[in-house]
């Protein structure tokens, strides 16, 4: 099956566009959790078991495995995923950019060695750059174009014959990079009038949207902006305020409850929300 | 010592422009070298010990290594030029780019992890994903400008207000993310006129050049584009050429000789070249 597929059978089985950000800052773990790379893994197992049924995609973000030396971690945490819950796509946040055969060792790092569905990288290197991800045509390649942060205005805001950068590369990624079908775009919360331009100029194609919560994407807006005829389209990506939602021993419990209220609230603004056919209310 | 004076200081020692690029690539090592992680770091040993009086930099390719889970290898390359040649600046090819909090842990990675005297990055995402890496005065950070790929134009080349988009990006590196002085940008061999306009925009920042060698950028013509006023101002840099110059059991003295050959014709051309005080024609 390929992403796109596990993607939309994940937005119908759960009911939910929600995506966990796995983002283990040691910093910020539960107090009674060791501060080390082996508590990584634990950690995200802990938070995955206790919001499976709520999500559409994980979402592990690579730096902060690699800045405390957790390779293994991270290899463990998509492994537990692909094992257990083997119908929710992993979508690798690496923002991966470089010519081809370096790119190429790049997918490979992330499809062959960490077995991710997907993997987000940065199209500011031109086609030839993001080649080596897309001729996997089973995986989804989730190219940048609107970020959430404040700085994206300085050059994806730029104006070229009228319109700014990021709606060039929107238009470059539908027409020219997406003949495999396998692409998909990051889309800021932050951004909903932007949002909306960029769902008319490419379809059905899929958005990655990072921003809510500890950003402060307003949801209401974004689904309005970004979802699709049936009500999906979106992959809303919320990590800090679910993984770090409680401090103490029932941390798990404090995500899966932070999940659940962002996909009813996420739900409520959808054009066609689909039954609750997963019983999610244990 | 801050980054830009230690590049400073090994331009002058070795009378060099070139930069090695460890691209470890197991698919095309000498013959005689086993196909697995911990052959990497002997290969990378034996290219450092026989160009390190040729060079004014190593750059380790980090893709190359994390495709094939060899952090450690990495972490040893780096940890062994340190202590060997500490002299030599080591500049991390990683082009990462992301928000605020991630970018922070991803230049743990670069600085702390590895301990790299400068790393690559991606400017896409502005001056907030750029932010958490330029405060480290002391280390270089080297941002993509005009890259050497074909597909380089698709974005890059975009006009904004008369002006490609890399001259907006050189620009506001030079006006707003220099305030450490400690800025670089990353300009490919293969486009000398662009260079040569870059050049003319920032003043005296000095270039990470890619695409000599294997991808076949002319050396004369960008290094007249290209240099400074003192004839420095680039740090050339060559990885597959020299890496697979040789594929017997005297790889590295290949190695040798194809550095030594791109030093002299750099220095050919460079319009006050520094006296050969290195003795290298051992």
């Amino acid at each position: 099956m390929s992403f796109i597929e596990k993607l939309k059978d994940a937005w119908k089985r759960t009911n939910s566009l929600v995506c966990v950000g796995l983002d283990p800052d040691l910093a910020r773990f539960p107090r009674h959790l060791e501060k080390n790379a082996e508590a990584i893994f634990r950690f995200n197992k802990e938070i995955v078991d206790a919001t499976h049924d709520l999500v559409c995609a994980y979402k592990p973000q690579i730096a902060y495995f690699s800045a405390v030396s957790a390779e293994r971690q991270l290899e463990q945490t998509i492994e537990y995923i692909r094992s257990n819950y083997p119908h929710i796509p992993v979508i690798l946040d690496a923002k991966r950019g470089d010519i081809g055969s370096t790119a190429e060792m790049y997918a490979t790092e992330a499809f062959s060695r960490y077995g991710a569905d997907a993997v987000t990288i940065n199209p500011y290197m031109g086609h030839d750059s993001a080649e080596p991800f897309l001729r996997h045509a089973d995986r989804g390649i989730v190219l940048l174009c609107r970020t959430s942060n404040s700085g994206a205005s300085d050059l994806q805001d730029l104006v070229v014959d009228g319109a700014p950068i990021y709606e060039h590369v929107a238009k470059m990624i539908a027409e020219k990079w997406n003949a495999n079908r396998n692409c998909l775009l990051v889309v800021g919360a932050t951004w909903p009038a932007q949002m909306a331009k960029i769902r008319s100029l490419v379809g059905d194609m899929p958005f990655l949207v990072p921003g809510v919560g500890a950003q402060g994407g307003d949801v209401e807006a974004l689904v309005k902006a970004g979802q699709t005829a049936d009500g999906t389209g979106l992959i809303i990506s919320s990590s800090r305020a679910i993984l770090y939602a409680g401090s103490g021993v029932d941390y798990a419990a404090a995500a899966r409850a932070e999940t659940l209220k962002l996909r009813d609230t996420i739900n409520k603004f959808r054009c066609a929300p689909q039954p609750d056919i997963a019983g999610t209310d244990s």
